[in-house]
């Protein structure tokens, strides 16, 4: 255990938090030593997770920057926005290694936070040095990294949709639609009307339309690859599932390309990373194919028709989507193998 | 119960069947004197439906022309794509008025239809007898029609999102992308593994993407109605859920509105129909909203930032998108207040 | 609309209430004339629920017995339990008819209420002068009764499925286990982690384990149907569903009978009632046959191995374990034929 | 890899078999060398299960007992009842050790196999070698065993939450009644009406009242547990999920006991077995805290009113009542620590 790097956890008592806790028991080179609550400390965490019983037998610790330092080496925040723009910094300059799973460093621009979150932007200093995690896309600079922004999990699924013809001039940027569709543990454990059972089952709808905090986080990223600004339309929707995040997304080519072409570009940009798996032709991924894995699984369509082309992007939200990916830039971070502890098979049915 | 008039039904052991069943029942003007499946003649309905229980204690009739003749005034035919092909001319020729629920009669170009059916196409004369039965939009044409084809589910779902837009001039034609959701009883009760319940259940997919048949009778009725041929992207989606369907549609307008003149543009077109309701400013409607009622609902927005336009339309598909519009071109076609039977409360929750 | 009975309904905001609406929009004799919320007086009822958008435009009223006696005849009381303990004499001393669905006023003995609701019971005058309106078993007394106390959700079902072998003197009354189980409406609207989606999706549950406050009720009137006190077990299920209770009842014989004589003690004693339907041998009822509806379906199955017979008993928990059974009570107290406004069919699929 | 353990999975196009293979790709001791289907032989089995995309490539073979001997060293049946009867002692035959999931070899009376299975029984000789695999129950004869019969998944649940006390002398062995639920995955993948999403979605049902075919394998085991025969009620019913049983058990005391004093009989009983976790007083097990692991979690509570005792017990029951149980029978055979493999967290929420 002594050679285990060792992690602590704030927010353990989330949804995201509760994951991260699921895969690092199941990560060869990990320890969990602390998993914090600001909420409920002092309590077993088995006491409001009794799927943990005798599993984990630790009690909650509070929120204590020099407890963590001592306890350490790792510290993933899985905490609501604006808990990170302060805590982080702190755990940050205590020589912590950071990944930040909230969205409170995803966004460059103070500003553009402001006007999407409603809270204070943090410190544009630490800003900064945050790395997105995007880990198939910006891998090279999350490793060796000490400070990571992990990304939302829409943007993860729509981006990975997006990545290779984002950064290949092929397509007209001004006409990116992303319709995107998740299940309900996006929205946390955080008790609200919108996911009570009764209403959110048999049921599905529309919600934030052209509101969504995602989408300056997608254009941003996709600002990045294309090398000029794109604004882009973003849709999210409620499906009655717990787990899964399906993004449809519709763009118009520039000039004429095969379908065959358009699925080599992104095999090609994929290749040799373990998690993105690109379906042939006439085959489209469901949700269901990644429930409980990391795997982000990407089909296309092209309509000679419109000449226009729809992609579908699938991943399970709580893991590519938040806790898969945290751990999968962790091992980035370190060093090891991007799939260790996460080469386990999607759970079907 | 003689002054009635007496509706017989073909396909009455499929969903839309017996949802019509389930209208007409509770209709003041009509009784149903005929049940008819060809695959289960002789046995009591009720045997494969024991929610009819001591409701409808019939037998299902096999399909004889003659015997519909004699029991029925009108006849509904809820039944798979090309069995209408054959019967709905000999039914209309023997005096029947007939409502056709499949989609055998609703695209007037035989070789359209024998494009994405993969049918032989029905006789062209009676496909031009056949009156397009979108009541709010074509309910002029229904009433004193004799001959009905009942719109598709999504195309009853899109289009109603669209058509003020469609006739307005408004919008870029070429721009129309719908992305459409429905739950798992638009695939009927025939089994298949689409939609056996642990691959469905949790999870959430595409299908038939750029290649559902409902495409082209979307974009027949909005050429009708912009005056041009129209050319869309439509995309289909299966939800976890038994009823619903939602429609996000994507437009651009060609000229700047603004969303307050949209809305204004809705009500209008709509006015003074029962079942058609437009949302305020910032409200989206969700499929459990009009579950188990004939209504339709809409929402939309007009982002500033990209000058689009997304509109979110939601019916019941069994009801609204099948049996109930039925119901509401029947009452169309006698001169009965169009809500007759139908001015019931959607079930919530 | 002036001849028709005028009807209030405090408590509209939660689930209860809302059906009531629903179906009382269905009755012909009736006119909702007041949908009362002591939370949310002031703001249309369609704020909070958007199905009713163009179908009921009223805002709430406040609680007040003035305003009640003045504007209403019938008053119905969906409040969570406590509230009508004291608001319910005050109506019915004002000259209402008054029909309580809460638990309030079914116990008998303000002990045994105190012992498991943890409430002060109601004033013993009051809980005297109310009727259990359960209507297949008592209805006699509710023809003319002005005071209805309305049977909770699980006895409706577990009643109706035990009360003719209860009276028939057949049963060891020290056998019965009733084994039930219920979608998530019964939890109500109120937030709690029990039924928040992600956690009851895809989960079943077993919960109060011989704790739950429908015991004594099924117990009471088991011991007046039977002419002894009976004691039984009694427990209860969460189901991933928003409708229906099925409750699986166990029992043995005191001595010999054949399950067509069970079944046929079955048929005589519900005979003429129209909303309970008895299943042929070997044919059993599930939730979804008598979804949205006012039906109980009764199943059995006697074995000859064990001596001891199994009965199944399905509801609707919000139509006749609510607001359906309650408009029954109406139509009792009122003279008119019970089923008046509730003879439509269960929604299938 | 040559040290590995090598398996084939006859059947792995099932939901059992695919459960497996998602199992055994996590054991570090075990390599798949063969997955077997006689229905799609010659196919990659990623063809009918796009989840395993990339993850397990290979083709699926035929039934074919010369090439599963050699390419494996243990074979795992997960077929429909009736093709392990012919194949399995084939098999053992062959010097392959073999453990089989379906119910062919549990049942020790061919006569009672016959009546409850409606099939032929298999050859007596090989039922008297196969050992029944209730892993914290008979592992001491697993050890070293070469042919095994897997537990059905309702047995797992109701005989785990009852053997302790059938041991014990406690309890009247006449008065038990397990009252069982499961999620639809345990009806496989064969496509049925009772299984098609529309029909059994938002439903609740029991099937099969007083015939189903684990009723005599529970009584079996009591029976020998108990030193004398036991009949006993068993109900079955579908919950709208896809995994997860729940069985609630019901028993009678010979004598008085505390709840404390049975609660402190399991857990000395379950000493040591890692898979067993008795919940403390007043709390219930939920099926979604074993979702997707082996565990099977116990609760339960003594009605000092009845003087019964309610016992709760839950698993996953493609895992622990499944294809997890029968890893942890290998894991027993080989001498390998019960837990190989098979120490994962369930998947939460």
């Amino acid at each position: 255990m002594s050679t285990k790097l060792r992690a602590a956890i704030i927010g353990s008592t989330g949804y995201g938090g509760v994951e991260l806790i699921r895969l690092l028991l199941m990560h060869p080179n990990v320890a969990i030593t602390s998993v914090i609550s600001s909420s409920s400390a002092g309590a077993p965490i088995a006491d409001g997770y009794p799927h943990l019983n005798q599993i984990l037998t630790d009690k909650l610790d509070a929120v204590d920057v020099d407890l963590i330092r001592e306890k350490a080496d790792v510290v993933f925040l899985a905490t609501p926005h604006g808990v990170a723009t302060e805590l982080a910094p702190k755990l940050y300059d205590a020589g912590l290694k950071v990944i930040d799973i909230s969205g409170d460093f995803r966004l460059k621009s103070g500003e553009v936070y402001e006007a999407w979150y409603k809270h204070k932007p943090a410190d544009a200093a630490y800003v900064e040095k945050a790395v997105y995690g995007l880990a198939e896309v910006f891998g090279e600079e999350v490793k060796g990294a000490s400070f990571i922004s992990n990304p939302g999990c829409y943007p993860t699924a729509t981006l990975l949709g997006l990545a290779p013809l984002a950064a290949s001039g092929w397509i007209d940027l001004k006409s990116i639609i992303a319709d995107a569709k998740s299940g309900v543990s996006g929205a946390g454990r955080g008790l609200s009307l919108l996911v009570h059972y009764a209403e959110i089952n048999e049921n599905f709808l529309a919600y934030k339309v052209n509101k969504h905090q995602h989408t300056p986080e997608i254009e941003q990223v996709l600002g990045r690859l294309a090398g000029e600004d794109v604004v882009m339309t973003f849709t999210t929707h409620l499906v009655p599932m717990t787990r899964g995040i399906l993004s449809t997304i519709y763009v118009n080519l520039k000039e004429t390309r095969s379908e065959d072409d358009i699925r080599e570009l992104y095999r090609s940009y994929y290749e040799g990373r373990p998690f993105v798996r690109i379906r042939d032709k006439g085959k489209y991924p469901a949700t269901k194919e990644v429930w409980g894995s990391n795997y982000c699984d990407i089909g296309m369509s092209l309509d000679p028709r419109t000449g226009r082309l729809t992609i579908i992007s699938v991943i399970d939200n709580v893991v590519k989507g938040a806790a898969g990916q945290a751990v999968q830039n962790l091992n980035l971070m370190m060093g090891w193998d991007e799939a260790t502890g996460l080469a386990f098979t999607p759970v079907y049915p």
